[in-house]
Order: structure tokens, then sequence, then C-alpha cells
């Protein structure tokens, strides 16, 4: 049976677009994207999601709660109530979640991260803030990682990395677009295809791919 | 003129036998290997200098010398008197060196690290152990580092970097072999040829290269 997916989104939506192409040419392996939700509201990505026909399209704003926690658990409520997901994919959601997303769908939540962990992660390293440090740091690569979703920010076990070039003159911005194109769009969907093919399996920090990543 | 090179090592010398075999196909940017210094007596190492007719072949051994800062003076004093090098490589030198050889040779000593820093760097990273902690980490992408030596361990500024991939199964022993092979082995002699071709420029923490890396 094909896997339920609900993408959790915060602005633009271009990873969220990344996976949308995916499923559309038959490279989600099999996985289906039945719910996008985002932390902001008007956020493009919903936008996407309607024109690709995706039935389920909600907004929960992180303003409308007190703390990091009622979000979590209002999040919680809303994917169990409307989406019923085996998997949720964070594609750019900016907001940080508590324990208890985790509790509730373990080994069954992706990140993307624009970098190669464990360097430029953690605390502080969201969104442009990671290629300003990779760019200070002066390193010639860097790149994107998919992991699962552990209590520990950027922690969890890795599922695909892949690397890109540092050019001379990259601003940050040109840098994440870089790492967007080359990295993200391409790593993301396939580790999504690989958890609804049933090809990961996690044992402790390590992700074992069967059959290999390709 | 073309650029005298020392080369620092302590064991099998793969990382020299790269550079030598680099120089023998003009691919080392005109620079000349100079000199050769072990800090292991009797390393394989010594021989490939000597098959390759490096008229300097040292020993500097560390077991004489009773503390790092006195084994430090004694390789600066040999490097100036002996090889009067524009650059020194560290090829495999697992010996630590203190501020004096920084001072002594200043934005002019390349080191090759197994892994793409600032992941698996500092102190404890060196040798296998690089490896090791790479595979507990779990990563799916490791690689190496060329970078100016500074008084931070593995903290000076980058010239090259290339990543290689962890595979199902991968031994520490397998993945250095295959970091060395695919990584090491590449960007070491080309960072070499960079800095002999006068392309290499620091600023901070950023190496500039004219022209780009290729």
């Amino acid at each position: 049976m094909s896997k339920r997916i609900a993408v959790l989104v915060s602005g633009g939506g271009t990873n969220l677009q990344a996976l949308l192409d995916a499923q559309a040419r038959g490279a989600l392996g099999g996985g289906e994207i039945t719910a996008v939700v985002s932390s902001t509201p008007g956020a493009y990505a919903l936008d996407r999601a309607k024109a690709a026909g995706i039935p389920g399209r909600y907004t929960l704003s992180r303003k409308d709660y007190s703390s990091s926690q009622l979000y979590t658990k209002a999040m919680v409520q809303l994917l169990r109530e409307c989406a019923a997901p085996d998997l949720v994919v964070m594609a750019g959601f900016l907001v940080i979640l508590t324990r208890e997303m985790v509790d509730a769908f373990p080994n069954a939540i992706l990140n993307v991260h624009p970098a190669l962990i464990p360097s430029f992660c953690g605390k502080g390293a969201y969104g442009l803030h990671v290629h300003e440090q990779a760019l200070a740091y002066g390193v010639k690569l860097t790149g994107a990682t998919v992991h699962f979703v552990t209590e520990e920010p950027d922690g969890g076990p890795i599922v695909l990395q892949k690397a890109v070039e540092v050019r001379e003159g990259d601003t940050p911005e040109v840098l994440q677009r870089r790492v967007m194109e080359e990295a993200e769009w391409n790593i993301l969907p396939q580790a999504v295809a690989l958890f609804c093919e049933n090809r990961l399996s996690v044992e402790g920090r390590l992700v074992h791919i069967s059959g290999g990543a390709t």
C-alpha cells in the first residue's frame, strides 16, 4: 500500500515542489503527498500544493500558540486527525517542535538541512545563517543532509548527503540557491522514495539502505 | 624559479608517493621535492624518496627529544639549514609541532586531513580515529581537506576539499583507504601545484585561488 506523506513548510516551498515533481514523474517510491501544513499563513507553498491537487492544505500559525509545546501538540493532533501520515517531511519548516512530535512519529520524520552535518548545524544554524557560517569558515565544499528527526537538533540518523562546491565570490544567497538546486532538491525526494519503498532501517545512529542509495 | 618543497612523513608515505608521481608527470606546478623528513626511523616513505632520487632524506626521531617544543626547534633548524624550503608539506606526519614551526614558515605549511573539516577534526582526530568517528556518527559522505597549518589543530585556512562516499559495511580501514585513493592523493598534489604556481592567497580564514581550483 502506498505511503501517506505530510509535508511541513514555512515559505516558498521549493523543496515541496521538488517532492511534488518527483511524485508526478513516479519517482517517490509510490508515496503520495496527502497533506501540506504551513506554519505561515499565505505561504506560497500552499499555492504549489493547490496547483498540484493536494487534497489536505492546512495553516497552523505559530503565532496562535503561546509556546513551542502547545504548538507541537496542535501539530500532532492536526496530523493525526486530518492526515494520518506514514511519513512527515520537514521541507524548509522553520519552527522548532518539541519532543511530543518525535514521540508521535518515531523514525518517521525526515528533515533536510543545508550543510554536510556535523558541519554547520545545531543551534543558530538555520536558513541563510548556515551558509553565512560556511562562507565565514572558508570551506571549499558544503552540501545538504537528509536525516531522521530526533530530539537533538540536526542530530538524528543521516539518510543521504550530497556535496556542493563553494565558489570564489559566493554570497550566502548564491550559495543557498546552489545547495538547493544541486543537493536538496535531489536528495530529499530520493530519501522520501527510499522510505516509501521500505528500504531504510535505523540502528542507533546508523541508517542502513537496502540495495544501496541509488 | 621553481619552489623547493620539503615533505614531512611518519610512515608508509603514500601521500608522498602521490606528490612524487605528480612531480614526475609535471603536475606539481614546477615545484621540486628537495627534502623528505621522517619522524620515524626506517619509515618506508624514505625508501620511496630514495627510489625517486630525492637528494635530501632525513630522519628526525621524535623519541630523541624530550618535548614537542625541542623537537619542533630541531625540525625548524634542520629544514632551514638543509632544505631551505619554500613550502613544507605534512603528508601523513603524525607528530604534533608547536608554534615555532608556524612562525618559521608562515602560510607556507600545508597539511592533509582525512575528513571534511570542520567535521571530525581537532583533538583526537588523527589516523584511523578520524574514520572511526565518521562511521560512528553515521555520515554518508566524508572526504579530505588540504589546509594551511596554523596554531589551531586542523583549524587553518582551507585550500581544497573533496568528498568521498561512505558505503554500507565500511570498516575504518576500508574507508581510510578509499579517502586516500579518491581524495587525498588527488587534492594534495593539486594544492601543492596551486601553491607553486603562486595562485593561492590567504585572507583571514579564506584561501583565494586565482583562476579557480582546476
